[in-house]
């Protein structure tokens, strides 16, 4: 097993990057090949111990950023980090790709260099999000802005198989992002979605309030890219906002502060419920090889959980079974 | 100015409605019209003192709830205290009207009964939305669960002339709720309304980062009523699921119980920031006359509130202003 790490566009630096390969490479027994600036990760590697030949490095000289449009650096830094990383794995030389670059152009390249698996209409960006119980999974979370009620089908059965083989969530519940717990509540995509599962062989329970979503009541959280992508962001800044607006109130008085103190060790394991590093990264689903997103200021620890996250997603075949899966789905829609 | 109160529906009975009606007419020199059952309301009115001719009651005996589908509910419960108060508006027997009824009848209800200012294509719903600033202003927050840019500039127009008029904001700032600031990103319906929008004489200042919203970074928030409304259910669903998270973990130890007993009242001022009844309803804006859709939990405070909310509306001529606006609008439109 060897997995391959893009060292640049983190907001870290390569430092993190580096300690956390390390890391996994000593905990979970892989080999792994770091692209990015030799002479600054061999400097990096040199202050480790770890078996000298489980760790190769690609040389890249340019980095793609957050501020280049996608699908051009993509088709033009062909010297990159990123590109050279994803074509290190289309051709074999890695089982799966962890990169903390610009999400948008690991899309690009995810789609254009690993490509897709066959019959999967678009591959979808998912997440681990966390909920009073534990966990839900919830994709598209931004890959595809604009989808249609097939995808969300798709979507769903790569989902499951995901939540199954990788969390380890035995037949998980599938439901569907809504405004309305009811049949028939919704926009149009969400409305044909639903019949479209409905009548599939997944474990779907039909509509989740959105409003529910943090109490965690589903397994697997279906939407478009866009809807996905607007639950994940404003989750993330009520949790920053309520934080700051808590940090403020309990520092207001002396005897606030004092109570704050006596609570510290609550709010720590409040804040601990929703810290994502636990979870690795966000993985793409529907390419014919494991890439995992991990969040651009990922620390060592969040690289090395993004390790073991890509070893897992290779372990347990996902992509065979995906591929499988949807075969069957399109023969059986076709028979119909 | 004469109020009419839709007095079906609300979860708390007729009791709460009855007495915000009563403050309302006593506080703000309204008068007002309670529709629903006249036996009930008289005698919940005999406990109160206020002027007597200064609230009518008009009989129904029939409440559309919930669980009705929205417009066969308008067409077919004629004797339902909705549509009843919703021909009492339209046939000038009054100013205003306040229901904590079905959102949905209501929306059908305004559309087929009150109907559309001229040129204004769909009318939307909208709201307050408590931010760590102050508030912002949301809409679509569910009529139109498949906008067309265009409508998300009328909105965008209406919005702005209610923030003006009856929030008091000066000159309101707009922006696109949206999954990143630059221009060209989002979806199809996002990317088509910025240029809609900053072709137009608005205030419009860009996207706001869905992220952002909690912070309060802009007065006016315009958007797809299924987004609007997802924005609005999660940010109710992380706060419910916050607070008892904070509970659990406030009340799991002697010491953290002390320290919350400490902070109590700080825990109670953000609480309060997030305390949708000082804000009164939720404005249906593109209609002939102001109709606000109050909460179905509302109490008395929340009803007066609404009272208030509706004799602002309607004191300032927003929907003159809108009608003129949306005129002009589409002048220059067809100028192009």
């Amino acid at each position: 097993m060897k997995i391959i790490v893009d060292s640049m566009g983190s907001d870290k630096g390569p430092k993190e990057i580096v300690q956390g390969v390390v890391d996994g490479v000593n905990e979970l027994g892989v080999d792994a090949i770091i692209v990015g600036r030799e002479n600054i990760i061999s400097k990096e590697l040199s202050k480790y111990n770890y078996p000298k030949d489980s760790i190769e490095i690609i040389n890249a000289e340019e980095s793609i950023n957050n501020e280049d449009e996608p699908v051009l650096a993509i088709r033009r830094k062909k010297n990159s980090s990123m590109v050279l990383a994803l074509e290190a794995l289309a051709s074999g030389q890695g089982d799966g790709l962890v990169s903390t670059g610009s999400t948008g152009a690991l899309l690009a390249g995810g789609l254009f260099i690993v490509k897709r698996i066959e019959g999967v209409e678009r591959p979808a960006l998912a997440t681990v999000y966390p909920t009073k119980k534990g966990i839900s999974f919830i994709l598209d979370v931004g890959a595809n802005v604009d989808s249609k009620p097939e995808y969300l089908l798709q979507f769903a059965t790569m989902g499951s198989i995901y939540g199954e083989k990788v969390l380890g969530t035995k037949s998980p519940t599938i439901a569907l992002a809504n405004i309305g717990v009811e049949e028939g509540k919704g926009n149009a995509l969400t409305k044909d979605a639903y019949k479209l599962l409905s009548n599939s062989d997944l474990n779907f329970v039909g509509n989740v309030e959105v409003r529910d979503i943090p109490e965690g009541v589903v397994d697997i959280i279906v939407c478009d890219g866009f809807v996905g992508n607007v639950i994940l962001k404003l989750t993330e800044g009520m949790a920053m906002s309520m934080f700051s607006t808590l940090k403020e109130e309990f520092t207001s008085s002396f005897k606030s502060k004092i109570g704050a103190l006596m609570l510290k060790s609550q709010l720590k394991s409040f804040k601990d419920r929703l810290d994502y590093r636990e979870y690795g990264g966000a993985p793409l689903l529907g390419l014919r090889k494991p890439v995992v997103k991990a969040h651009g200021s990922s620390d060592a620890f969040a690289i090395k959980n993004a390790l073991r996250q890509v070893k897992t997603f290779s372990d347990n075949n996902v992509i065979n079974i995906i591929e499988e899966n949807i075969k069957d789905q399109l023969i059986k829609v076709n028979r119909f």
